[in-house]
């Protein structure tokens, strides 16, 4: 099996959408979900656009789905062709990593029959962010025949029943192109999509239009054994493009744009287009490529898939986006960003494309206004974080009210964007690893100063004085199982590391930066105000036992032996004997809280400490949140609790990548994504990122032959090698710079 | 076979729109496509309620898809049923039509082998406008099985893409009833959906919510040849029932009577409210039947399946409602009602159920000040009928531009509402008809004089004095093949009987109306122009060689031989030779026009003049209309054209009930299923309605053996009965009334 070539030789309906997700292709701008060309019942056939939301009357703002370009049936004859009748042969499906290529053959008897063989090809270019492209080859094996096939944009699509655009118009131009504009409802973008059809024989094409749709019927008669061939290059262009950030946009620009971008590759064609992209691709995985060889083709692949992802999730160009939960891999978590992105994504970006880890930092600095007003709403001064962010304009994307209780008619309030707070720290944290590894002096004087004083100023006001001492009440931590927690471990030190990391900025006395302040604050009295909570902000430490409590009282609480549901299938059957609001008044919880802090605070607490601690929550936590095992295993290797850390590793990259059928139906889980790569580098390449150094601590695990990853840090670019005779540093790019390694400082 | 009983024992996909379509289950409030409860590709699951519409943006208002309570997924053992996987076997589904209830039966084993018997069954109840009902019987055939049904209300469902409704709120209620209350987006009109489930033995009913959804998740294990039964009781009610016509609604009595309209019959159950709903069935056909014996399943059924269509499109109750083009059987046209209505479909309800004709006519009557506006609009005086008419206060339905040119991007005009103006006369001239049939005094001082006077003021003020004479210039008349024509005969004549109403009335002196009408016109002046107009309005008559052109000009168009494009199976094939623009200009004819005359006003021609028109205009007409064939059949009864008149009534019996595969996908053409009573009854029947006397030439058609009719005259019921010893005409009901049969007038 090649670790880069994901394959499937049987169609499981059941896990169609799981497939449609996994397999979704991309180029950070657009996500296509791998749904056939021809339609089936239970497929979600969603084609995403980066940062193109919208919100519905009474909802919240989500990633609106767009008009699809990816249908295509085709019929033979007058019989039309369906894999759910007939008979199917030789089915053969593939996602090409290496290449992004997505591939479908096979042999198909018609109901009268007739015998066809069908290939399917489609790809979303790599190199050009505005386009994808189709194939279709047609063979008949048992006579001559009369072919149809019809494809077009379909603009019936809604988002699970919410139809987020206009009435489209539609556009049949002379050189070939057909057009659809739309805008959306609510946000009022518009959106242009072109497509143009290429072939290899002469055919007839009509166009037909029918309700929020334009369709090219294309007819020839193929001779037995030829094969006829359909290209189909779609472009799609919006008014929230990179292009128009600082550009006086009219429909008109837009709509030439679109066309420009298909008239640009008419001539390349499907084959030169997927030539293109695979260099692009070959580059990205040439200059990117962690590369595991653990024989185990789980392992192996599950890697190459999390790169592959963490490749087609960011943007190549836009500091105005985020990467949303699912990122552009389905209609989960409706598109919106949260503290995963920070947390679990970004150091991938930091060590291996710098460059798009400060464009997800500048998205975090234009969001700065919609964090002041959140602030302001709750009585806060500074910057409070959305708990879901959206459009950079959208503001909190986390609704206020759930559904209302079925039976009580009583709306839920949900108080995850009021209390979930620790996402503000997370942001400035993230600005300050990204200096440390970059040293980018230019970001912080422009961005990442600013973002950690407003958000330390944030955080001053929310932290009550009591008990002689500063003290964040009423939060959810990192760990959702517990509500209305007083004094969240995981919230105290992250919020206390922006304090400090905001302390020194003003300590050294940015002045540009205190001028623009000034305007809004007395700086002197938040200087004072700073550093009075940072010195004196409550960071809950292991007691008697050696237990750090997760939050005040947290250790008072029932426990409960939960052994029996992590052996279980699916943790959830939890809920069946206990109610939520038992949960929350038991020591049972969902995933990693202080854990986290031993991952992103590696040199804060002792071994010891770490160790205990550890073994008491993990034997605690249910991992009921794809955001646990990563961190579990990061922290199980870094213990050398080797078996525990394969188990969590393996669990890890069976989030998506394993044989759970529905897991990943609405997309994929971005941050488990990022979390493969924390466990492989963070974890097992024991890299570490302090405030003055990088430090790596490479083990090899039992069975793993080799692995190696790539590291940008202060501009250099190095290799880290490490197999059975253990970890080699190269220098790859750039001027010699001094790392730790595994304790002993070096020049590389 | 039972001509009373559709019956198919084939799954044909491609018709699986059109079997939807024609076995739709109404009682003229609500209406359901028959879709298979678990979903297919290419079904179209539509709930409709009469005078439920909404306007996107931009668009013109339509009937708004409900959430729909058809839905039921079962699986056996976590195997999903579906009929496109395992082996289906003696599958059977029918809509008896006697009952209204729609059932399938089959034998489904498994891709794994287990046989399972599946029965569904599903009624709209005919004695309670807001229930429908379903059951469901499953018998494992195998070995014992663990079933679950999921089963509930589904509001992701669009019209083609388009979401009428906001986001709906969901509700469990403590004795068992689950409810989805939503709004729709413009004209925001509440509607609320209550469901609750029955079962013949014990089960768990989980209730689960999912975006714009709530189902019941239903387990249970059934024992090899246990009969597990799940019955739904299902009601729909809208914030414009009738019931809230005159009364202060709020949202709280809505949906406590929903909860009300299922809490009445949970006792009933299925059986119960079938039983009910067949005896209100039976009761129609007692009293409505048209029965014919031809001999024919064809032709028999096909009666049959337009009285079924008929008594489930008109709403029973409520007079501000019209009937759609597909009724309430499918998206098409959009629920708008056309001409079609009172040329079409109204003489069936004014003999066989003269209230109903009533409150269709009531139901122009309030949509006056909508006519009012849109004569004012174009710069008339007078009442100036919308050509689609939608909701009595929704103005106009027909779009002024279509679908922009696919090529020049130019949007095409549409000029139907401006100048397919006929529908004013014909409202009028069915007002007059309902008047003849009844004798409706009290209808005609409170509706019918008014809607008569108002709509010959703005023929008065349309037509244009020219050439010594008026003229009516610039309309598209019946025949819709020519466009912007001059005195369309049709159009002319039937203007021409509106002003002479008028006029008739105004002589009369009808006090109170006069009163109301001088607040707006000076009704001295009013009459005289109506008199004026009435005296010297141009009446196209026939030329020298025995031939009334349709309209200036017409007979010195190119002339076109179609008989091929006649024989063809698709007469649409006439436009892959010939554009829009040829035909415009060639004597081609989609439809009837001057043949409408002859059978509007069968006293106005001689009979030499329509044999001769009729022969050299159906020639030239395509019948590209499902209008077309019924009357053509109709006037060459009359004339006694056998073969011609067989053909034609054959074919207008087939539009739907035929073989074709797709033509009604959308739904139902409602008045070419009241066209089949036309040729029936006023046809072979001969029944003409004149302004002194009801008319009845029976003939019997050769191969029939007899066919009867009720008709309502003068507010008595009477029975004709045709049969081989000529004819019968019986009082059923009522005080004796004189008729004219054959010529005579005779006292029945």
């Amino acid at each position: 099996m090649d670790k880069w070539i994901l394959t499937s030789e049987k169609i499981d309906w059941k896990k169609m959408k799981k497939r449609e997700s996994i397999w979704t292709q991309g180029n950070g701008y657009m996500g296509i979900r791998a749904s056939f060309e021809e339609g089936y019942t239970g497929s979600a056939r969603n084609t995403l656009i980066n940062g193109l939301f919208d919100c519905p009357k009474e909802e919240v703002a989500e990633l609106a789905v767009l008009p699809d370009a990816t249908n295509c049936e085709i019929s033979f004859n007058g019989e039309t062709f369906n894999m759910i009748c007939g008979i199917v042969e030789n089915f053969r499906t593939s996602l090409n990593m290496r290449t992004g290529e997505f591939t479908r053959t096979l042999d198909w008897t018609s109901p009268k029959g007739k015998k066809f063989s069908i290939v399917f090809s489609r790809m979303v270019s790599d190199a050009r962010k505005h386009v994808m492209a189709q194939r279709v080859w047609i063979t008949p094996l048992s006579e001559d025949v009369e072919v149809c096939l019809v494809t077009g944009i379909d603009g019936k699509i809604t988002n699970t029943g919410v139809q987020h655009f206009g009435n489209p118009e539609k556009r049949a131009y002379k050189d070939g192109i057909k057009g659809m504009y739309l805008t959306t409802l609510q946000s009022q973008v518009d959106v242009a999509i072109h497509y143009t059809l290429k072939f290899n024989k002469e055919c007839t094409e009509r166009i037909t239009i029918d309700r929020r749709s334009v369709y090219s019927e294309v007819r020839t008669t193929v001779g037995k054994n030829d094969t006829f061939t359909m290209e189909k290059l779609v472009s799609y262009a919006t008014e929230r493009d990179f292009e128009y950030a600082d550009f006086e946009y009219s429909d008109e620009v837009l709509r030439n744009d679109g066309k420009a971008y298909l008239n640009e590759v008419i001539e390349l064609g499907y084959d030169g287009l997927l030539k293109e992209s695979a260099r692009s691709w070959s580059q990205f995985w040439q200059e990117s490529l962690v590369d595991v060889n653990a024989n185990d083709a789980l392992i192996d692949g599950a890697i190459i898939f999390a790169q592959y992802h963490l490749h087609i999730m960011a943007s190549r160009d836009d500091n105005r986006l985020g990467i949303g939960a699912k990122a552009l891999s389905g209609e989960g978590y409706m598109g919106h960003s949260y503290w995963d992105t920070e947390i679990f994504i970004l150091p991938y970006y930091l060590c291996t494309e710098p460059q798009v880890a400060r464009r997800l930092l500048e998205y975090r600095y234009q969001l700065l206004p919609v964090a002041k007003n959140k602030a302001a709403k709750f009585g806060f001064q500074g910057a409070m974080y959305p708990w879901e962010s959206t459009w950079i304009t959208d503001g909190e994307g986390c609704i206020e009210y759930g559904d209302m209780d079925l039976l009580t008619g009583e709306k839920r309030r949900f108080t995850m964007g009021e209390t979930e707070i620790h996402v503000t720290a997370g942001v400035a944290f993230a600005a300050w690893q990204y200096y440390c590894m970059t040293g980018d002096e230019e970001f912080m004087e422009k961005y990442g100063n600013e973002l950690i004083i407003r958000t330390a100023i944030f955080w001053a006001d929310r932290a009550e004085k009591r008990n002689g001492r500063y003290e964040i009440l009423g939060v959810i931590g990192a760990d959702e199982y517990k509500e209305d927690v007083d004094n969240n471990t995981y919230t105290n030190y992250m919020a206390h590391k922006n304090l400090v990391l905001a302390k020194n900025i003003l300590d050294s006395n940015p002045e540009r930066l205190l001028r623009k302040l000034e305007k809004e604050y007395n700086m002197k009295d938040v200087k004072m105000e700073i550093s009075e909570v940072a010195e004196n902000l409550y960071l809950p430490v292991a007691e008697e036992d050696g237990i750090i409590p997760q939050f005040d009282g947290c250790k008072s609480l029932k426990e409960k032996d939960i052994t029996y549901y992590k052996n279980l299938d699916s943790v959830f059957d939890i809920f069946k004997d206990y109610g939520f609001a038992e949960i929350l008044q038991m020591q049972v919880f969902k995933q990693a809280d202080i854990v986290m802090l031993f991952y992103l605070m590696s040199d804060v607490f002792d071994e010891e400490t770490v160790r205990k601690n550890f073994a008491y929550y993990e034997e605690r936590t249910l991992h009921d949140s794809s955001l646990s095992m990563c961190i579990h295993a990061l922290v199980a290797v870094r213990l050398g609790m080797k078996d525990m850390a394969e188990k969590l590793f393996y669990d890890c990259c069976c989030v998506d990548f394993g044989e759970n059928t529905n897991n990943s139906d609405a997309g994929i889980h971005s941050a488990s994504i990022g979390g493969i790569w924390l466990a492989t580098v963070m974890g097992y390449g024991g890299l570490r990122i302090t405030d003055n150094s990088l430090q790596l601590k490479p083990v090899l695990p039992d069975g793993w032959e080799n692995y190696s990853f790539p590291v940008w840090y202060r501009g250099s670019k190095l290799k880290v090698l490490v197999d059975k005779n253990g970890c080699c540093v190269e220098r790859v790019l750039g001027d010699a710079v001094t790392i730790v390694l595994n304790g002993k400082e070096i020049l590389v």
